[in-house]
This record gives C-alpha cells, structure tokens and sequence, in this order.
C-alpha cells in the first residue's frame, strides 16, 4: 500500500461519514471520492468498519498525545488548555471530529470497547482537572463527572456550527469557551493567552506529525 | 390515512434516522419498522425528505410551544427554565432531539431554510433571555449569541450520552445544568426546584397534547 493511497482513502472516508453518516456511505461512494476503483478499494481498507475504527484511533490518538503535552499546575491553566486543545481541532477538523463524536454506536462491541478506552483515557484528564482544581479550592462543583460531560459536549458542538466564513477565528473561539468553561466551574477568569497559544502550537504539531 | 398508522410510520422513521441517519436508513427498512408494505409506505409519508421535515417541523414546533409556556420576569429563572425544558426533552426523547439536533444538513435549501427559521425563533427565546440578563446586570458575558451556541449544544448533548439506567433522574440532570449555565453566565445561584417543576409540567401537557 502506499501511504498516499491509503490516506486518501481515510480522507475520503472522513468527508463522507461525516457528511452522509457511516451507514449512509456505500463501498462504491468511497471508491468515487477517492478516486480508485471498488476492487481495489478493498485491498487498501478491510471492511468499511476497520476503516471507521482506524480513523477513530489515529484522532483519539492525536487528541490524546495534544493532551499530554498541555503544560499547567495550575488546575485553571490546564482546563482552558484542554478547553482550547478541544475548541480548536472541532473548528478547524470538523469533518473527523464529528466522525469520532457521532459514529461510535455504528462500530460493533468489541471495537467499540477498544475505542471508548481510548476516549475514556482521554476524558479522565478533564475529569482529574476539575476534580484537582476542587480540592484547590479553585473549583466549586457537586458532579465533576457530569460537568466534564457538559464541557466536552459544549466543545464538540463547534464542529456542527463553526464556519471559518464567521466574524471570529478558531483562537477567539478558544478564548470565548476557555471563559466560558472556567465561570461554569465557579473560578475566577485570568488572562488564558498564553495558554491558547501553546494550544495552538500543539495542534500544529502533532497534526503535522502524524499524517 | 388513520392517524394511528401515520403516527407509526413517524415513529418508526425517528427510531431509524436516529439509530442510522436518514442516508443510512431506506424506504424498505422503514415499512419493516412500521409494518406495513413499502408500497403502501408512499401513501403515508411522501418522499423520504418529506417525512424528516414533518417529524423535525413537529418536534420544534412543540419545543417552541413548550419555551412559551415557561414563566419569569427574571432572566436567572427564564434561563433556567429553558436549560431545563431543553434537558428534559433530550433526556427523555433522545432519538427525536437527535434527529432534530444532527439531521438539518440532510434537508434541500428550500425545506432546510424553512425549518431553521423555525429553530431560530426558539433559540431567539435564549438569546433574548441572555441579553436581558445581561441588560439587568445579572448575567456577564460579552458574546452571547457565541454562549447561546454553547449552552445548547450543551443541553444536546444530553440525548447522545445519558441513559436512564445511570444514576441521575432527568430531573437531576435538569438542575445540574441549571447551574451549570446559571455561573457560566457569571450569576449567583438560586433554588430552581419551582423553575424545574414547571418545565416538567409544561413538557409533559404539550407532548401528550400534541400526539
């Protein structure tokens, strides 16, 4: 396989599950939109199901190692950055993002068990922040469980609605959410400049990098 | 047509695009759910599209009936009660808020315009209640129509995740995001256990009367 054709055909993947969903995308709508024929589409993807589950890890995978590579004691100063982090892949990737957020109940049990682990990796970093910045005292929330899920459903709507076209950038978008998220969590607003812009700096590496 | 089988066609169609997506689901999958004959199936529902616009025109439709219903002068209770009307119905009608919430883009122009129009008059209840808030110094924040988007992607995101095997009633749900939305607008937090009541109550006499 070569490494373009196989990409093309995870980014043709991408665009149509995301705008005609998973069980709206057939095998020979793939093949169009990556340009090779069904035969050998075969050979470069498995079934359509591994082509879903490739495309979920290598994204949960970026936003994981974006993640863990935020800087921050300070519980506010970690939260506007996975804040940010999650605010800018949505709107600058919103086709992939909305594949990972939309399309888990199509992968069968066992590869959805996989994957979720790999979210719930993911998750437990905003579940430890909030939980951290309340024993801080810097937090004041009774259900950090159900506050994260609120944050990160919150984040996940910009790949539905955001358009470049718009009045505001991606990074005025992270500033917005980042307060946002630090008033709902009862904390006093800073200044998160610095924060989005080491976000931001993330972003572009390990996207770059893994691709 | 009987009321009873349009009524099941509906049905059948919400289960369906939920689960599936309206690309994924076809005219046969949907005469199997609603058992009766595809060929009959034309005469109830139309066109594919057709059926989407009605199920999406009704659940607005019943939303927006529902958010008129919601009583307060303070913008602090007029919040709250939308935020809960809005988690009430997505925690207890996840796979009608879901097609109303993910299927928009599977909508023609002409169709799409006509029922956006409709979603924006109920999110102009929020918006309206944010600014009047705002206006009275209660609330502080410098985008609202940006934490509009926010706060109801927010609340939508309850029809993706919560399930009611899980600790929480709805009920419950609907006050932690009360407050939620009460400090990320930067306000004090107040007992909405009557706000809650009463979104319950208007939720449960305009669905049972308009079914």
């Amino acid at each position: 396989m070569t490494p373009d054709t196989g990409q093309r055909v995870r980014d043709a993947a991408v665009k149509l599950f995301a705008d005609k969903g998973f069980h709206g995308t057939g095998i020979r709508d793939l093949a169009r939109e990556a340009k090779i024929s069904s035969a050998s589409l075969y050979h470069y993807m498995g079934t359509k199901e591994e082509l879903l589950a490739t495309i979920m890890t290598e994204s949960l995978g970026r936003l994981l190692l974006a993640a863990r590579q935020l800087p921050g004691e300070d519980p506010r100063e970690r939260l506007a950055g996975l804040v940010a982090l999650h605010v800018l892949t949505h709107a600058t990737r919103p086709a992939e993002t909305r594949v990972v957020d939309h399309e888990m109940p199509a992968l069968s049990a066992a590869t959805r068990r996989r994957i979720i682990g790999l979210r719930d990796e993911y998750e437990r970093l905003w579940t430890d922040t909030i939980v951290d910045g309340i024993r801080a005292g810097m937090f004041r929330d009774a259900e950090p469980a159900l506050t994260r899920l609120a944050l990160i459903e919150m984040c996940n709507g910009v790949s539905r609605w955001y358009s470049p076209r718009g009045p505001l950038s991606p990074d005025e978008l992270a500033v917005h959410f980042a307060r946002l998220a630090t008033r709902m969590l009862g904390a006093t607003e800073n200044d998160f400049s610095s924060v989005i812009g080491r976000a931001r700096s993330v972003v572009s590496t390990v996207w770059n990098n893994t691709r």
